[in-house]
């Protein structure tokens, strides 16, 4: 189905709307309805599932509002912007890059600002809306800031991701992990970016939800324990070189993938598979997915490697859903320089090594004449200076000066011997590699009710994974009797305690009430009829197929709860 | 266990830290942990299961970030302030409330901004810092402002409830419920408040997390469909006149309070034992929860009776964790004011109601002539018009002025008739009167840490349910061998297959894993022995009681599965 018609059944039903709605709304916002939110959880969970319990990874949980400094050493204060233009006759503000390609079509994000203003110029672009002058291109920070406290002093920002609270408490999750690498880490949550203009519905939001996991691993050994159980999944790739030649994506097995460099670790690869399974349990169809390959130009410059997980839409082409990079050391390294805490990792050797190292030694018989008192203090610190740097000194100028608690002490040649020592060493500290999967839900939530609505002879029905549903079971009374209603909400009843949330509709004609529960993608309905009074057997009716069954009122709950789980198929169940 | 105690351990083992740490942190964040989170997401789906699956609740979600508009009509623009005083000497800022009460000892909550200057001033109170003279009292803003969009022109503020996200888009839940009260819808999410100067931990946050439901009722009919399935519960109540009269709480059936008038309506009643059955289950023991009505002085002006579930802290005292309104029709009204939309319901009487009403009937005759191609238009404007006013006018001066589309007719008593007529009405609109239960997550994940921590002959456990632990089981091997920790790797895996947290630990003895795993709440822990490989057979040992029990290996994932879901309990395993 297409884009608006499936976002009218949305808001139809209760998944989705645009927020403040009685207030004229506000570009960038939308709500989750009764059905969404449910759907919208569901997937979620079905993310921890993934993640989680099948990964053994831990989710954290860190706050939305983050202050300056830490998103100052994240490089968001400083480079998180977007080119804006306004009009110098209605004041209406632009996307730069957005106005050019809607005027040029060429793709010009990542251009530097000067570069902008000069196609504008050169092309003669005009505000879209009124035909007036554009002025020159600045860059715009997307973040929604805030002050913290009551003195207002303290500047604050709302999280552009959720990745940089993970990266902050580092120490507290190695120690979590007691201090071994590999391990990962997840978040979900919301994270915002304050658009210039959206105009993409649920595509560009200013408040989004993010399920992002950080895999932190010795950049030694990005090899994964597990990569034999993937090895032989089929991905489709769209490779930078192939987008640069304009061909078309390959389909290749993940093994194949890393053998040809197609991808750069088995590390990578296998998130890869992982997103391309949960994409598939997610009832997306394969041929509207694609792993597209950062180009150079639009990767970030500490990346080593980034796919997109794309899906195809009718109204916006392909979309952005998951973003999966290597982002090597850049965020621990940098939150390490910005706070002075040593966030590396201690990596043990396979075998403590023996190296060779110089050693300065004092001559005692003349350190302690000539040093008197401060002797002790002056061996200590000759242990901790580069014993190269003071040979350097000596062959320069015959002497060191040895800087120490405000004084200087002059080292001479005759004062010190050089001795090669050996030394065994266990290990050495290193900035360990992220290995990010980075989960657009809202995105995600999209492509799914787009990608399931379906419309078979003037049906509608939204054929989600009967996991995923909203609703697991409808319960309908053929007739709206009270014997047959008070059987209908037992029935029900029953199922809710079972944790399956069930409805019991009693208004209309049973053809417009399986309409309504095909619409917003309940799996199964049950409906008791005049039989159900007399051999107490009910109808269950699967949605897809629209087949039905007659079973006892009392296999009812236990029923439903296995084919919702996927224990069994509809196809297994046989009329009583 | 003592809050010190407890917070040390939580922060080691992963639980909870104050966030930002390495820039020093910032008050009134804290990060949940691995662990921590995972008791949080816990508790928050044990609350879905109560409202959603037991009441037939549907949650919602809106953005946390709000126009200024929507903030005016609930009134948190004008109205949600904080008094503040400030230091001349050092300029360090105050709630004037809690230092007039660390000083006095009186609760001096919800007096105005002059009476707390004046309390101040005569009680000669100085800076509890460096002693400096304070400002006079004023209101400060509690919410966290920003812009939305580039033309940083639209102010917006992250929301002080999730309420409000509600009442909202109120015309598309009442239609999603087809029109028909009560119904309730939740939402869970981020709040925030800024706090002037935070410092108590967990217990006054600056973004935290709240689970909201609210129930939209007739107000003729505040009964409950169900009330007669609570009807026995005990509640421990704290009413207002017991308060003030500085009694001690109550113990009372939910029917006597409601026979007794000490909770206002069953609909409020009922919420009080949900919340009641819920802090049970999170193993929070009864005597350290109770129910405290609102005094009149502290109640907000549109409410018509408000409980707090308070839970009793060492360090802090009585908490509130839960509050439980009846917010009256305010936020529903307000909201229809500020946006000039219709948010009434109508309700169909149970019979049609006939109705005797007056109606000005025009004299066609003269009508016609003296308006000539006005007079259909004055004739319909006369159906909108109030007949007594007419009536009224006519009485003082002989006639009335008719406004319509910028003109003025003047109609005199010649032109019109007063008819009484028979109408038969259906049903009238009305406001829907608003049920409020309001659960702090953050204090309640607080709480059950704070209760459930015991310590017994220098063992520390995490008395959780089970339901609750972060990690379902612990899987270790006797001794840290190849063939005993593969056995265990498989037994942790097929943990994992059916959806279980399940963690290997080789490292140390026994015992001090067992230790670990008491510490953290895991409920049960699975030994493999060299036994193991002679039989396949397991020991598994409960937390709590430490008891062992031997099972075969191909039982364990099913009976930690029933286990953990409450459908076995320990003592029904046999040994094998």
């Amino acid at each position: 189905m297409k884009n608006e018609d499936v976002m009218n059944i949305a808001k139809k039903r209760g998944f989705l709307w645009s927020s403040f709605e009685i207030y004229s709304g506000v570009a960038g916002f939308f709500d989750y309805g009764p059905l969404g939110a449910i759907l919208k959880n569901k997937i979620m969970n079905k993310w921890r599932n993934f993640y989680i319990v099948g990964e053994g990874f831990y989710e954290i949980e860190s706050p939305t509002i983050m202050p300056e400094e830490a998103l100052q050493a994240s490089g968001h204060v400083d480079h998180f912007n977007d080119p804006m233009t306004e009009c110098k006759e209605c004041l209406e503000v632009f996307r730069a890059d957005h106005i050019i390609k809607e005027t040029t079509g060429e793709e010009v994000e990542g251009l530097e600002n000067q570069k902008l203003t000069e196609i504008i110029s050169a092309e003669e672009i005009r505000c879209p809306r009124c035909g007036g002058h554009l002025t020159h291109v600045w860059s715009y920070n997307l973040m929604f800031q805030t002050l913290i406290g009551a003195k207002g002093k303290k500047t604050g920002y709302m999280r552009p991701e959720t990745a940089q609270g993970i990266f902050i408490p580092f120490k507290r999750l190695l120690r979590f992990y007691r201090g071994k690498l590999p391990f990962g880490v997840v978040q979900l949550g919301k994270a915002y970016r304050n658009e210039i203009s959206p105009r993409q519905g649920m595509i560009r939001l200013r408040e989004f939800t993010q399920a992002e996991a950080e895999i932190f691993v010795n950049p030694a050994d990005k090899s994964h324990p597990h990569f034999q159980d993937v090895a032989d999944h089929v991905l489709t790739l769209y490779p930078a070189d192939i987008q640069e030649e304009e061909g078309e994506p390959v389909k290749i097995t993940a093994k194949k993938a890393v053998q040809q460099g197609v991808v750069s670790s088995e590390m990578l690869t296998y998130q890869l598979c992982l997103a391309d399974k949960f994409m598939a349990e997610l009832g997306i169809p394969v041929d509207v997915i694609r792993f597209r390959q950062h180009l150079k130009t639009e990767m970030a410059h500490y990346a080593i490697d980034c796919w997109d997980v794309e899906v195809y839409t009718d109204r916006y082409g392909w979309i952005e859903v998951i973003g999966i990079a290597d982002r090597t050391d850049f965020d621990l390294k940098s939150h390490s320089e910005y706070s002075s805490e040593d966030l590396r990792v201690f990596i043990e050797y396979d075998e403590p090594r023996n190296i060779t190292k110089t050693v300065a030694k004092p001559d005692m018989k003349k350190f302690g004449p000539l040093f008197k008192k401060d002797a002790p203090k002056i061996m200590n610190a000759l242990k901790e200076t580069d014993p190269d740097a003071i040979k350097l000194a000596f062959a320069e100028s015959n002497v060191y000066d040895l800087q120490l608690e405000g004084e200087t002490y002059q080292l001479t040649p005759d004062l010190l011997s050089f001795e090669e020592v050996e030394e065994t060493v266990r290990g050495e500290k290193i900035y360990p590699h992220v290995i990010e999967p980075s989960y657009g839900i809202d995105r995600i939530t999209y492509s799914v009710l787009l990608h399931c609505f379906k419309q078979e002879d003037d049906r509608n029905i939204l054929c989600l994974p009967a996991d995923l549903a909203p609703v697991g079971a409808n319960v309908f009374p053929l007739v709206n009797k009270d014997d047959l209603v008070l059987v209908s909400t037992h029935i029900r009843d029953d199922l809710r305690i079972q944790g399956i949330i069930a409805e019991l509709d009693t208004s209309g004609t049973i053809g417009r009430r399986y309409a309504r529960s095909d619409e917003i993608g309940t799996p199964f309905a049950v409906t008791i009829d005049h039989q159900t009074l007399e051999d107490k057997t009910v109808t269950i009716r699967e949605r897809d197929t629209q087949k039905q069954v007659r079973l006892p009122v009392t296999k009812i709950p236990d029923t439903v709860n296995e084919l919702l789980n996927k224990k069994i198929n509809f196809s297994d169940l046989e009329d009583t």
